[in-house]
This record gives structure tokens, sequence and C-alpha cells, in this order.
């Protein structure tokens, strides 16, 4: 089971944390590019393969450091095909180096719809991904196709309850009628519709994401579904801190995955590292940024324990 | 503005729909797969190839009686990359015909990725889409990079307010204490969301998408946002009927765009043309069936003047 697989990851690095590759062409070094110019005979095509090459270079330098890593769909898209094409090359190689790989896609549609979305992050035939996030809008039956495929495919999926944005409460916390806030309510229903994919450590492979930008929100949503394995966007360049990634743990020590991108990706620019690495040495701040962020969360969840 | 685009389209094609391109393998005539097999190495790829043929045969078939197609992206991401690159060239074919091309993607994420999905979908460098469907789940700042390049370049967006699919209800006609339903909200901000795109028919290119299989609902959410042209899924195979999808208009008969898919995809199989058309006639098939919705909507539209 997906959910049982990356607790096991986690346990193994001693790291609840997972890694964005979200390039983007002002990130990526201008050696890489360089060199994607002369192997490439358009723009887009040119980008593509910086795309890959960079994630390429991260992937290597944190394979053995972290459980997972997620690729946000939107910067892929945003170049059209081959930056599908980097993004298929992206999954297949952090699959071969051991990670488990979560696509952010927010994928949503009526359930034929579903199954295919299913059938393209899932099947060994289209991007074999380990789990994928889902947006809830649609109700049960546009998730229901999502999680027969994760019984099928030993995948997961992470559905959005409160997302890290600035305006996520704009419908997010909306007071409904019956007391509860919209994300509440959404929580509740990931619960109940995480039960029959409940693994041997008692979480399911149908999670949740929830921001770590709203810390306060974080620890009544984590109550409302105490099963559900929650995907934590938002620590480093959105704001969020170690502190404020700690309600989406349970006492247990698990219960919570969180994701850092830009600080990772752009680890060499960071002042935590003060003109320590220079741009070439770009994947090797990835891996001391992601080190640090391991010890960071780990010294929150000690303190809590 | 696209919203005057797609008003000028409808007027002179006398035809408030849009045909669904959402190919699957199951649709797929037999003599479209066995040439696609002979001219493919993979099993992807032929599905990819077969699913372009497929597109190509109906677009050709209705480029000059309808105003616009909507591609699913889930029936194309299901087969991996070979699926996009269908998707790319059906764009790029229906818009070499004439029509406007409406990307059904359901696309919604946090500002800086949001960009990317409008990058993706609306410049020339990826998939130069008409326009996007999207999900209104994160608020304002995950619709307004959709809504400046809608500016930029002269696209625009239908946001999801109440869907058509069975448990469209279990989030969006949940109560709010303000004595609204979450549907009647969000088609109140899609209202506000829409005013700096108000094109010279008094319509936005901010849209939203009502399901034909809630009229009830639909009458209340057109009378929310009166500017709004709702797309309005669910015709056909999932059971609205002409009568269903006239309080989505308003009195000038304007205001809406009905879709269907496999009622058209697969009219040859239907009932109303009980053995009319064999396999090989699919396109002409669409084409028959095409007009028969269009006259359909526009009876009712004009027992409703």
């Amino acid at each position: 089971m997906f959910i049982d697989r990356l607790i096991e990851k986690i346990k193994l690095t001693n790291n609840p944390s997972v890694i964005g590759l979200d390039p983007r062409i002002e990130f990526i070094p201008e050696h890489i590019m360089q060199q994607a110019n002369a192997d490439s005979e358009t723009v887009t095509g040119a980008i593509g393969k910086a795309f890959f090459e960079f994630n390429r270079q991260i992937i290597d330098a944190i394979a053995d450091i972290v459980p997972c890593v997620k690729p946000q769909l939107a910067c892929y898209e945003a170049i059209g095909l081959p930056g599908i094409q980097a993004f298929e090359q992206t999954v297949r190689y952090a699959k071969e180096r051991g990670l488990l790989v979560i696509a952010d896609g927010k994928r949503n549609d009526i359930g034929s719809s579903a199954e295919g979305y299913a059938q393209g992050f899932f099947s060994r035939h289209a991007f074999v991904c380990d789990a994928l996030t889902v947006n809830p809008y649609l109700g049960y039956d546009g998730i229901e196709p999502f999680i027969k495929s994760c019984r099928e495919h030993n995948t997961g999926i992470f559905i959005l309850a409160k997302t890290s944005n600035p305006s996520s409460g704009q419908l997010q916390d909306l007071l409904l009628q019956s007391g509860e806030t919209v994300a509440e309510k959404v929580a509740a229903l990931i619960h109940d519709w995480g039960q029959p994919l409940i693994g041997k450590y008692h979480y399911s492979s149908v999670g949740a994401v929830v921001g770590a930008t709203y810390p306060v929100q974080a620890a009544t949503l984590r109550a409302i579904m105490p099963q559900a394995y929650i995907l934590v966007p938002g620590y480093g360049a959105q704001g969020g801190s170690a502190k404020d990634i700690a309600p989406n743990f349970n006492k247990d020590g698990l219960g919570a995955i969180v994701n850092a991108s830009r600080s990772i990706m752009l680890a060499y620019q960071s002042k935590h590292w003060c003109g320590q690495f220079s741009e070439l040495q770009f994947a090797a701040a990835a891996r001391a940024e992601a080190l640090r962020m391991r010890d960071d969360i780990n010294a929150v969840l000690a303190v809590g324990c």
C-alpha cells in the first residue's frame, strides 16, 4: 500500500520532508541552459532539456536523504509538450533513484474523466507516479475513480483541504450552517473517504493537503482526520516555519510530510548559505538545505514529544 | 476579447453549442485504430495517433456549423505523452479550421503555479488554446494569474460553479451561514472577478461552468452572475435536455454555450439515428447529431423569447 511505503521511506531516511521539483526558466543555472540550447532546435525544447537536467542533478544530490519528490505539473505544462516530456523523464529518473513521486496536479473532474486522470498518473502505460494531489470541489464521485485506481496500482492521493496561499480562506474558511468551515467539512469527507485504504501503520493512502501557513487551522483539521497523512506545502519560501508545521503531525511523530521547493532549488542563492555555494554547485547547496530542513523539522518534533 | 470572438462565432453559426473532443480507446472506430497500429511502434503511440485522427475527422465534419470545441484533458493525459501530443495536434487543427478551443482542464493552484498553467494553455509557445476551465477552490489569488493572462492573450476562463456530476452537491450545495450555497457564493465571486474583462456585448471573458443536470440551481446562478457566459456540460449522454439548459440563457438569447461529447462522438451508435450510419460514417453521424442538437437548443430558446 502506498501509505506504508511512504511511512517506511520516511522512517528509513528519518526525514518527513518532500522536495518540490518545480523548475522555472529563471531558476536554471546558466551552464545548464547553455548546454541545453546547444543540444536543441527549439526554445521550448531547450527549456525542457534544461528542466530535466536541473532536476536530475538535484535528484542525484538528495536521493539518499529524502523519501520523496513532488514535481509541480504547472511548471512543466507551462512550456507545452517538451515540458511534459521533462516531467515524464523526471518521474522515471526519480523512481530509478528509489524516490517516491507525488505528482502535484490538483486534478479534478466528473467520474469518467477522473478515471482518465487516474489512469494517466498511475498506470504503467502513462506517467507511473506514486501519488497525485486532487481537488475535492466535485465531491465523492470525482474522487472515487482515484481511490479505485489507488487500490489497483498501490498508489495514493492527497486531497486539498486548506491550501497555503493567501486567499485560500475565501472559500475554504467560509462558515457553514453546520458550524464547520468548508475546509473542516472537506477534512471530515477525507477521513471517511480514506477508510477503505488504511494501511498497517493506521494511516490511509487517501491523504490531505494543509498549508504550513495556517497552523491554527492545521490543529483542527489534524483532529478531524487523524488517519490522513498530511502533505504540508508552504515551508520555506512561502513563509511557513518548522514550528508552523508541527500541528500537522500526530503524537506518534508521523502523520505529515513537509514540502519545500524554491528554498531547496535556489539554496545556492539563500542567505542561510551566504556565499558558500556558486551557481555551479546548486545541487550541493540543495543537499545542504535539504539536510538543514530535515534537522529543523525533526528538532521541533523532538521537542513536541 | 475572447468573449466577443465567442459571441460572434455563436451568432455566425446560429449555434450556442460546443462539441467535446473526449476520445477514449473504446470510442475509436476499428478502421482508425488498425491504421494507427500499423503506423506506430508503441501501444500508447498508436492510441495517440488514433485519437488525433478521430478528432480530425470530427472537426472536418462540424467546423462550419459549430463555433467551438472542448477537448477534455483527462482523456489525453490518460495515455501519457502520446496523448498530450494528440491534444496539441487537435488544438492546432481545430484552430486552423476556424474553431475556438476551450481546454477542459479544471486547473487550479497557488498564484505562482496558476501562472504556469496560464502560460501553458494560452501562450504561443505552448498549447495556444482560446479558453480553459478552472477550479475556484483556492480563491482569488489562484484565479488572478489566469485573468491577467486572459487580458494579455485575448483568452478566457470558465470557472466551476455547479458541476454536472451526481455528487456535485456534496460541497457545492452546502448552505453557508450567509444563507447562500457554496456554488452561489462562487457565482458571486465569478461575477466580481469578471468585471475587468467585460466585452462589447456586455459579457465577461471570465465565464462559469454550470451543469445541465441542475436546471433549478442554474436559474439562481444565472441571476447572480448575469454577465458571465455559462459553459453548460451534461447535455445528452449525461441526461440534460434542451429544456434543462434553458435557464442558463439570458433574455437576449445569449449567455450560455452547451457542450455535448459522447452523444456527438458516438452518434453513429445512437438510437436517434437507428442504423442510418455505419462505423465508417462516424463523422457524418457526428455532424447530423450536432445539427440536431443545435436545432433542439434553438427551438427551446425560440419558445423562451
